[in-house]
């Protein structure tokens, strides 16, 4: 459609990361600029001012840093709402300039938490190898691609090699198989996507004291009406010790009966609930099964409206 | 009205017992035929037959028998809600044939429940007096009123003296002044009174399964909404040793939101809950406080519907 | 062994009901002296007094009059302890006087409790004969007994049929197969009996203050330790609506790990708790499976033991 | 005492950042020898191999990287103990080499998150000035000091300054002043410090499998035991998605009865749980009030003790 810009999105930088190949695996973006911005708080802050459609960025990681930025900035402020999650296999590759072979490397860059991924495949294939931080698996590429570097080698994400033009000496050489990290589209407030049948629901819940049974009280709402939480995680509020919140991701979507009634429940017992977004969730592991579905939900209030006509 | 004739009351007889007492407070029913029943089985068929608009019978109580058959009949067989209660303080009279006198009483007949609750008094003040018992009080009251007996007084309600023309030889003779009855006006099926703010709600909920937390998981769906109890009792199904249900009194009206979703919650968990009505309740306590009233349930709805909507 | 008198046990009255029958059921009370007492009151007063070795009383039933009478006695005055149950099938005899017969019935006495538990029969198999109230089954039973009467035949328990030299015309003539009555041996406190493995626990927990919730508290107390309820009722106190204790059965021995730790659970967040005893269950049924027996408490107290001392 | 060598610390490096001043604030460490190690787990294995007595270590932060590595690092592996933590406010200088001054400065070094942190500070006192990322405060303190490098300050703990002789040009440009990170000292299992009277318990919950109330469940064993939580996060267990633990600081000591009873508690319902450490909390606030001290639970067993002896 001429005259129409394609889409921008932000996304936790640099470029070559595991952030990057998130959001290139969601269709929109693939022909969006994409704009690799220096932290969590840039990403967002370009779609809270408007230059961004959308924001990738982790929210749940062993890897690319802490995600209690994405927490924390997602809790206050403009808000700002989830509409998409992508779970990404962490797996690293080990690549250096081309011509370079397994042997010729003596010093390897990478990111200390991808280093600390690899260390038993490091130790087992390069024991002489030295390692030497960077400030992102992405800046160890860049350093490894320099000639004029003192580094051979790096260990980066598959999506780097492409970037710095580097040959992959050795790809999965992760000592966990399993790790994922979960990114989150974040875009401005809009209506959520409808519901998929398999979705999840993030949100902040603000605590009004902190007493025993606090977290209780709140658990409590969702586990009434069936809904299974994935995350929980208390966050201090910055207002002094022992001010906390609760950051949380259900199943479910906002629209489905239960989740909304366990976030009206929610509400009425937390002085602040900040609704963060429903949307389809990225692994397809079926839901928690449960009795209390939407039709059960549709049954107990046409039973309610009966009884309250004095029909039984 | 010409034509139309009175309503005609049931009551858990014989005459002049607390039941009349009870069922006379009410206006409607000072104008109605009154019919003494035999049992509480008998005064509620007399309801599901259209017999009766209504009947009185206890349901809480520790005098004139055991509610249990309220509560069990209540709980099965065709549907009847409650529609009023009344509290009657238990105070019983010791009555005698006119020109007896205190000095005159030997052999005093009276309901064993009564004698019980009276045996303060009787050891103090009459400690010679032999007890005699007696089917109710008011069948004592009958045998005192009976020339030809072999007793002397009754202790009895005192709605028994004008009935059996006995004259009151003692008032307020009973051990714990501050005891009540609890009495329900049972109707068939119809729309509940309106809220009056002070309200009740009675209530039949079936477990599925016995198991350690079943009826925690009731409870819950109560204390989640801030709904207060007033009364519960697990009773036996009749169909065999470890098959409950439970019999639950709670503060609050069908039509109070946060009443309504507590029913919902229940109707979902519990394989049958049997609504048995709303009604204000007779005494003038207020209800325990709680900070989930309904205008709290109605800005969750409100925060819901714009959420949903994507405005945050 | 000479000089040693036989135990006296006191039982609700009068003779020929079925607390003698659930008495009569114990090898101790079978070579003992029985007391029939007018009230349950009268039969506790005996064990208090030191006049009774025990009394068997109902507590749970549906004929034979209201077991509130049972549980507000165990609640309050001098501490006395359930140290046995009795199950008794609720069945009735139809019973006259030898060479009566079927035919020669047209007025039966019996209590309305019993009456009302035979109805269907005696709808279908006597809708002609005449039911007359009387105090008790026992009572009937004596009634039918006395040739001056003006009854022709009783409902009465079938142990009243060799008491009275009555004929049995038609057995198990009750509606619902399935009835029991729950009947408990209350003795002076004691030592319980050693844990059979199948024990049941009775109490009274009484409540600070009323609030949503206050019941919950003492449901988790049970719940979180695996406890599973058998029986709950709430009780007025008598000082007052509103103010309530609640009543409670529940599986296993006070000298049970998860049964002491509840009980020492309650105490904390009751004002009062009335232990009223722990004894076998008269039923064969297995106790609610749960995974929490004491073999796994020990396990947790040894490991705690281990943590404490720093190893892990 | 000659012979006897100074203990030796780790602590997460490099040189100069909070870590450090973390441990130099405890005694034993200001004598001992200090060990940057390059990231958490080489820290921490300094101490599981014996190189090290203890390790400082950030687990609660919004400074230094991701405390998901110290949180995942106790959890598994051999297993370590937290004996003690250190609140620091996080405060940071902005420093020069000596003679640059405010007017001189133009591209300034630091953490992202520590940029992160003094954001509006730099907005309005420096608007002009380039933000440089560094690996680490300390990377950037040292980036600053070096003559031939293309930054003219960094932004850093206070710490740096001496470590890397660099002059305080602005302090406490913080945008949050109430702001903390939370260090651990970290060793192998020993036997807890004595409670100090306000200690917090630090320990690991597997769940068996996820469902709704598998968290509630978890959370029940410390609230009915009136103890109250400080932190809880949901951590993978890096078995695949939807396979969770929860990491959980509590207050209280393990030798509190309360405590202990909770994690016994605890042990029973989930599959595994890892205890690590009880440790005097580092702010003075006192724990959150509960009715439910050491003495109310002597006075339960007290009275335990007694009901199980018959004696009430």
């Amino acid at each position: 459609m001429p005259g129409v810009p394609p889409a921008r999105y932000a996304y936790l930088g640099p470029e070559g990361t595991f952030a990057e190949a998130a959001l290139r695996s969601i269709p929109a973006a693939q022909k969006g600029d994409l704009l690799a911005m220096p932290s969590v708080t840039a990403a967002l802050d370009a779609v809270r001012r408007g230059d961004a459609a959308g924001a990738m960025v982790p929210i749940e990681s062993s890897v690319e840093g802490s995600v209690a930025a994405t927490l924390d900035e997602l809790a206050v402020g403009d808000p700002l709402m989830v509409s998409r999650e992508v779970l990404l296999p962490v797996s690293f590759a080990l690549m250096a300039r081309p011509g370079t072979g397994l042997h010729g490397v003596r010093r390897i860059a990478s990111h200390p938490h991808a280093n600390a991924q690899c260390r038993r495949w490091l130790a087992l294939t390069m024991p002489e190898a030295e390692v030497v931080p960077a400030l992102s698996t992405a800046a160890a590429a860049a350093d490894a691609a320099d000639p004029g570097s003192d580094v051979d080698a790096a260990i980066a994400a598959p999506i780097a090699a492409a970037h710095y033009r580097l040959e992959v000496l050795a790809e999965e050489i992760e000592d966990n198989p399993q790790a994922v990290t979960r990114f989150v589209l974040v875009r401005r407030p809009a209506e959520p996507p409808l519901p998929s049948g398999h979705d999840k629901t993030t949100l902040v819940a603000f605590i009004a004291d902190d007493h025993p049974g606090a977290l209780l009280e709140i658990l409590t709402e969702f586990s009434v009406r069936g809904v299974n939480l994935t995350r929980i995680e208390s966050r201090p509020t910055g207002q002094g010790i022992g001010r906390y919140c609760f950051s949380i991701d259900c199943e479910g979507h906002v629209d489905d009966t239960r989740v909304g009634e366990a976030l009206m429940g929610l509400r009425r017992v937390c002085p602040d609930v900040r609704f963060l977004g429903s949307y389809p969730r990225a692994d397809d592991s079926s839901p928690v099964a449960w009795a209390r579905d939407d039709s059960t939900y549709r049954d107990a209030a046409a039973w309610l409206g009966r009884i309250r006509n004095g029909r039984v």
